[in-house]
């Protein structure tokens, strides 16, 4: 059982944010600027392109509660964490925050359960006007269709092979806790990296002192003025370049990286509940439905809807995961050839303006 | 003044040494095979091509000191160091003292002033004969024409500018003090990094853990039998094995800047003698010369001699340090430029066998 695509999801970009106040000033806060488009509204010539959304991070919260709410069984990946005031409004903070929370929506406007439902479509076009956003956000708080009633909704177009049904619990169970401690260890390595690399590259890395050992050679040696002397500093200075654009590269090439397992760890989190739901809400019912059905009494579809979706659920988990880490290996891979091809461009320089005689 | 080229000299290749030993095994030597050919002998299409002969350390430094008797104001490089006894068998020191030799005798086959003489030829030609190396040696040590006779031989074929001698000898002492202090500096630096290189790739580098971290991600994530754990293995190993090749070009690429500094300091600690013969024995007696002509009194030619010597020589040193640097500093970008051009090709891969559908 899986899914089936919506074809008329949004696909959204979220974009500059901007320092907002209220109160005259007395509180002051981030504002994302959200672009939706659809498949559906690009296809329809005649439909307005939807006009940018700003958002805040409080309602990014408001619409996970909601959605939370509203579709049990299905995993809503966890936010980034708030961020300590002081470091809210600095430029590398407010970069990634960009990059995480571009990954939280995408993965809930890709969501086919999720990409339809008002609560998402009012977020993502609701305009400036600030009565028509209450209007939208009272009616979802009173949504009654909220918890179980989401089955209800459900068109469940297959029965679940119950044996399908165990090993799929049980290979989640192992392929994702493992990633959880494994992910956990990677994340700070590439904290670590990223900070330490300046350091490291300053410090007692090789392209540093020798760049700068060649340089001051090739000045103070008073063989500057030849053609040797001149190869010998631009020899230095190519060097420590490319130590240089080696510590910028190897800060901005892990940031997917970075965000990837940032993601993937508020996704994973909502996992251990949904194989609850699974194993005994849905599993163990279905086994009973089974021997009713046997024995010849009533049965009604109920538990086959839930273990269905939750099975497609745990699909979508499993490749999101995967797409996500796919995209964030090949920018990070794609960062570092360009690194190396730019090393290798002015290396070839260098070596033709030595090859003088 | 230069020195003019010989055209009969000779160019020799060391390579190979051999660990031999004397009186039954109780002392043990390294042998180093000299490769020579000259190309008058290779213009001459009937002469063989000279066998290559073995020499010992030992026999390099009483060459030394026979050209440095023989040859006033030529700066005879000082020889590499002697090793401890525990090192000197080491692959690596063997593999560096090689390297020095090397260059020590291709600048001293390759000075016009040196290149003819018959001890230098004795040395490069004389074979496993032990009467014919202890007849030449005896010829060599017992040689009348040492010292300032060397000047009698000088065909001298200008008059020395004072001014420019005046103004060389100056600009050659600024030119080579510091880079005396400067590339003793970078020689540390250098054997630092080749030595540190390791470590830190393997420690805190970012190559190192990136690489451990996202393969071990990617094996124990369970994502390992999709492709996008395979590509994560990949990727893996590729950034890991890219951290070890940058450690070990790291260490063979400084090599030849390594050698390159060693000789140049083994070059220019002949120069404040020379120097000063210049100054104080040829510049300031010129000068008196001058001042005799001038005043109609008789003169020889012998101060104008010295001092063109000490120029030829100047300018043989500075174009001795120049060649060095350069050719050691061009194996250090192509070294640099094929690990980069590797790691580009490596990259490239990855990125291909991650763009899967």
């Amino acid at each position: 059982p899986e899914w089936l695509d919506d074809p008329a999801r949004f696909t959204c970009a979220v974009s500059a944010p901007s320092k907002r106040s209220k109160f005259g000033g007395i509180k002051s806060y981030l504002a994302y600027e959200l672009t939706t488009s659809s498949a559906a509204a690009a296809a329809a010539a005649d439909s307005p392109a939807p006009s940018p959304v700003w958002r805040r991070y409080k309602q990014f919260a408001w619409l996970r509660a909601r959605l939370e709410e509203k579709f049990p069984a299905v995993v809503v990946p966890r936010l980034p964490g708030t961020l300590p005031a002081a470091a809210r409004y600095a430029p590398e903070c407010v970069r990634r925050r960009v990059g995480e929370l571009s990954l939280w929506l995408e993965h809930v406007t890709g969501h086919p359960a999720l990409a339809g439902c008002d609560v998402l479509r009012h977020f993502l076009t609701c305009g400036d006007n600030v009565e028509e956003w209450k209007g939208g956000k009272r009616r979802a708080e009173r949504d009654r269709d909220v918890g179980h009633s989401f089955y209800l909704g459900v068109d469940v177009r297959c029965a679940a092979d119950l044996q399908h049904a165990e090993e799929l619990a049980k290979s989640m169970k192992v392929a994702h806790r493992k990633p959880r401690e494994r992910f956990g260890e990677l994340e700070s390595i590439i904290d670590e990296l990223s900070t330490r690399a300046i350091v490291s590259f300053k410090k007692n890395d090789f392209a540093g002192p020798c760049g700068k050992a060649t340089t001051e050679g090739g000045r103070e040696g008073g063989l500057h003025p030849t053609p040797l002397g001149t190869a010998l500093v631009q020899a230095g200075n190519a060097i420590r370049a490319a130590g240089l654009a080696a510590t910028a590269h190897a800060r901005a090439d892990t940031e997917p990286l970075n965000e990837a397992v940032t993601f993937y760890g508020g996704l994973t989190c909502g996992l251990p509940e949904l194989l609850k739901l699974h194993n005994t809400g849905a599993l163990s019912r279905a086994k009973d439905t089974q021997k009713r059905r046997a024995a010849g009494r009533a049965t009604n579809g109920r538990a086959n809807t839930v273990l269905c979706v939750c099975m497609a659920e745990e699909l979508e988990v499993s490749r999101a995961g995967e797409r996500i880490f796919k995209r964030a290996l090949a920018l990070f891979l794609e960062g570092q050839l360009a690194f190396h091809r730019h090393v290798v461009k002015e290396l070839e320089e260098c070596l033709q303006a030595c090859a003088y005689e």
